[in-house]
C-alpha cells in the first residue's frame, strides 16, 4: 500500500472502529452467537441429496454402497443441524441460559427428531413431482422436473423448513425458505402448511405467508399472493392466523391475491387471474374478474404516446 | 458421534434405506443414469465465454493466443456436452437400446452441429445488445448491458438452449434455460422461437411458453406473460402451438398477458401495461385498460383500515 | 478427441476466429479493458462484512483482533475497488487519455473517499433494519432479518452502489445491483434516492428507476414499480429526471405501478395493491382501486373452460 495514503487509511479505520462501539443491532459482535447461512445451505441441499438419493451425487454403485453414502450423508446432517440448531436455540427464552454441552444435546434430539420425519416428507414430494408431471405440457418427463422446475424446489425447501418450524427451531427454516426465494423467486414462509400433490407452475412473484393452509391437489401459478389483509399491527400480530386457508383441489391463476386469515377457498374452485379475493369462496365455484374494458386506437405508432406504458 | 445416539440413527438409516426400495420416480438409483446439472451449467458459461471474448476469461494475449484459447474451450464444450447429451439420449425411445460408445458418437455429432450455429447465435445476440442499448436511457455503455443487464444474459441462454431443443436434445435445453430463470427470474422456454433485436428491460417475472414465436424488435417489460389459454389437457397438449405469435415491431408494457395458441399480436402493435389479450390484434394498433377507476380518502391515515392491502 | 472429428472442429474454430474478426461490439478483444465482474461481487460481500462485523466472518474474538480484521478488509477492499474502478474510468472521456499509474491514484482516490461514507451508510442500514424488524409480524428477530430478508439486502445493495454512483463510477454500481437483483428479484437502480428506515417486504419483481427520489419512512410490496411514464426516446433521455418522487411515510402495496418523472407522492399517504398512478396525489391520501367486478359460476369444474387462466 503507498505510503502516501497510510494517514488516510488510518483515519477511515479508526473511524469504523468506533462505530463499531455504538451498540446498535448492527455493531453486535459475539463468537459463534448467530447461525452461519452458508453452513445452512450446505445442510439444506445434503438433505435434498438425499431425498432424491439418484439424482445427485449417486457416482456410487447402488447394491454394493447405498447405505455406506446414506449414513455419510446422515452423518453429515445430524452432525452440522445440531450444531447450527444449537447457536439458534439461544434466541429462545427457555434456553437462553444452558451451557454449550447442553444445547448441543437439545441440538441432536431435534435433530434426530427431523431425520425421522424424511421419509414423510420424501413420500409428499413424490406427489408433488406426480402432481407437477400431469399438470404440464411442457414437461418432458419426471427427471426434468426433478432437475429443473423451480417450483419443486421451492416446496420441497418449504417441507424440510416446515419441519424444522415445526419442531421450534427458530431462524433456520426462514434461512432455508429465504434461499429457495432467491433460487426460484417463490416465497413460502416456512409456517406455511402444504397439502399433498401441490403444483406451482413458473412461480416467480409467488408469496404464500407464515399462517397460510394450503389442501391437497392444489395448483398455483406465477404472481400469486397467499398474503395478509393489511397492516399496521406489526410485531402485535405475531402469531395470530393472518393467511387464508385453500381447500383441496383449487386453482389459482397468475397474479391472483387471496388476502386475510378468515378467508377460505372452498374445494374445487377456481380463481382466475389477477383476481383480488378478500372474503372467503365457495366450494365448486369459479371467480373471475369481468374482463376490462380495452382501448384500441390505431395508426402510426410514432404519432401519438402511449400512457399506460412504463420504462426506465 | 455419541454412543447414546447409536441406535437411533441406525433405525433412521433403516429407515430411509427402506424407503428408497419402494420403486417411485424419486427412489431411482441407477448409476449415470441422469444428466449433471453443474456440468451443465459449466457448459453454458464455457459457451456464453465464447460468445462474448472479451468480457469473460480474457487474460490472453489477442493476435498470440485467441485460437488457442477458443481451441481449448471449444474441445472443452464438446467434450462435456457429448458426454450429457450421451445421457439424456437414453430417455428418447429410438436411442434407447444403443450401447454408451454409440450414445457418445451421436453426442458428439448433435454437439458439432450445435457448435456450427455458434456464429448465427452470436450474430444475433449482437442485435439483442444493440437493440437494449437503443432502448433505454439508464444504459451507460454496451459493456454494461453484457455485464449486468439480466435481459440479455436470458436471451442468450435461450438462443443457445433453442439450438439444442431444434436438434432434438431433451433436459439438458430446460436446463439452461431454468438456470438462467434463477438467475434472472425470466422464464423463457427453449422452444419459444425469439426474432431479431429481442429487448427485455427489468424482466423479472417474465414467462414466455414453449410453442411462443416473436417476431423481430419486440420489446417487452417485466411481469409480461406470453402463456397458454387454459387449462386441464395437461400431458395430452404436449407438441400443440399453445401460445400466441408475436410479429415484429411489437412493444409490450408490464403486467400485460398475451394467452392463447392463436392469438396473433399484428406487426407494429403495443400493448398497454396489465392488459389481458386472449384474442388476436391488428397491426398498427395499441391496445390499453380504460384507466382505472381510483378512489381516493384524505385524513389521517391512521383513522381508518385500507382494504386493498396485503402482507405477511 | 478422436482422430475422425479433427476437421470439422478445426473447421468450426476458423469459423469461429473469422467471426470474432468482424469488429463489432462482441467482438471486442483488448487485455483488461473491461472490470471483472466476479471481482466485484467480492467486494462487494466484503463491504457486507464490514458493515455488519459480527455476522459474517466473525470468527475472531473482539477485543484482540477487531481492528487487525476490519483493517485487512478495508485494505482488501481499497486494493481491489481502485483496480476496478482503474478499469472503468477508462469508459469516461475525461479520463480516457490517462495512463494506468494515475488512474490507479485516480482509483485509490475515489475508494477512498467511498470508504469514509461506510459508517454514513451503516446508520442508514441500522434504520432500515429496525422498519422491517417493526413492520413484519412474521419477524422472529432482527439477526433472522439480517440473515434472511432480501428486501434489506437489495437495499444495502443500493445504499453501496449509489455512494460509488455519486462519485461518478460507471459500470461498478450496476454491476453490483443487477448482482442484487439476481439474488433478490428487486431491480433498484443505484441513481435512485433512498431515505430513512426504508422498508421492502417479499420484494421480488419491484423496480425502481435511476432517477427515483424515495423519502423515509417508506414501505413497498412484492411487484411494485416506480417508473418511467413512456418510451421512444431512448438513450436521448439520459440523465432527464423520468422517475416519480415519494415523500415521507408512504405505503405502497403489492402490485402497484407509480410512472413519470413530475409525479410525487405525498407525505403520510398509501397506495393500494394494483393501482395504476401516472399523476401526483396530495399528502395524506388513500389511494385505492374500486373493487373488481368479479364473476361467479357454480358447478362442476370440469364442465365448462376458463377463460381467464393460462398455462404453459
Amino acid at each position: 500500500m503507498p505510503h502516501r495514503l497510510e494517514h488516510e487509511i488510518n483515519h477511515i479505520i479508526e473511524k469504523i472502529e468506533e462505530d463499531y462501539g455504538r451498540g446498535r443491532d448492527i455493531d453486535t459482535i459475539e463468537n459463534f452467537a448467530h447461525p452461519q447461512r452458508d453452513c445452512i445451505i450446505k445442510i439444506l441441499n445434503q438433505i435434498r441429496n438425499m431425498i432424491f438419493p439418484g439424482y445427485y451425487n449417486n457416482e456410487n454403485y447402488r447394491t454394493y454402497t447405498v447405505k455406506n453414502k446414506l449414513t455419510m450423508q446422515l452423518e453429515d446432517v445430524l452432525y452440522y443441524l445440531s450444531r447450527q440448531i444449537a447457536i439458534v436455540l439461544k434466541y429462545v427464552p427457555e434456553h437462553a441460559g444452558k451451557d454449550e454441552e447442553a444445547l448441543i444435546v437439545e441440538g441432536e434430539t431435534v435433530s434426530l427428531k427431523f431425520l425421522n420425519q424424511l421419509t414423510k416428507i420424501r413420500e409428499l414430494i413424490q406427489t408433488d413431482l406426480q402432481a407437477a408431471y400431469d399438470g404440464d405440457p411442457a414437461a418432458f418427463n419426471k427427471p426434468e422436473i426433478i432437475f429443473s422446475y423451480p417450483g419443486l424446489y421451492a416446496i420441497m425447501v418449504n417441507r424440510i423448513a416446515h419441519e424444522l418450524y415445526l419442531l421450534g427451531v427458530p431462524l433456520i427454516p426462514r434461512i432455508m425458505t429465504e434461499y429457495a426465494h432467491t433460487v426460484t423467486g417463490i416465497d413460502i414462509h416456512p409456517g406455511a402448511t402444504l397439502g399433498k400433490y401441490f403444483c406451482i407452475d413458473h412461480g416467480t412473484g409467488i408469496v404464500v405467508g407464515e399462517t397460510a393452509v394450503i389442501g391437497d391437489h392444489v395448483k398455483m401459478y406465477q404472481g400469486v399472493t397467499i398474503g395478509a389483509l393489511s397492516t399496521r399491527g406489526g410485531q402485535k400480530l405475531h402469531g395470530k392466523k393472518r393467511h387464508p386457508t385453500i381447500e383441496d383441489h383449487v386453482t389459482i391463476y397468475a397474479g391472483a391475491s387471496i388476502l386475510g386469515g378468515d378467508t377460505v377457498i372452498g374445494h374445487d374452485s377456481v380463481i382466475g387471474g389477477n383476481a383480488f379475493i378478500t372474503s372467503s369462496i365457495p366450494s365448486h365455484t369459479k371467480v373471475s374478474i369481468k374482463t376490462q374494458e380495452l382501448e384500441y386506437k390505431q395508426g402510426d405508432r410514432d404519432a401519438t404516446e402511449m400512457v399506460q406504458s412504463q420504462e426506465w
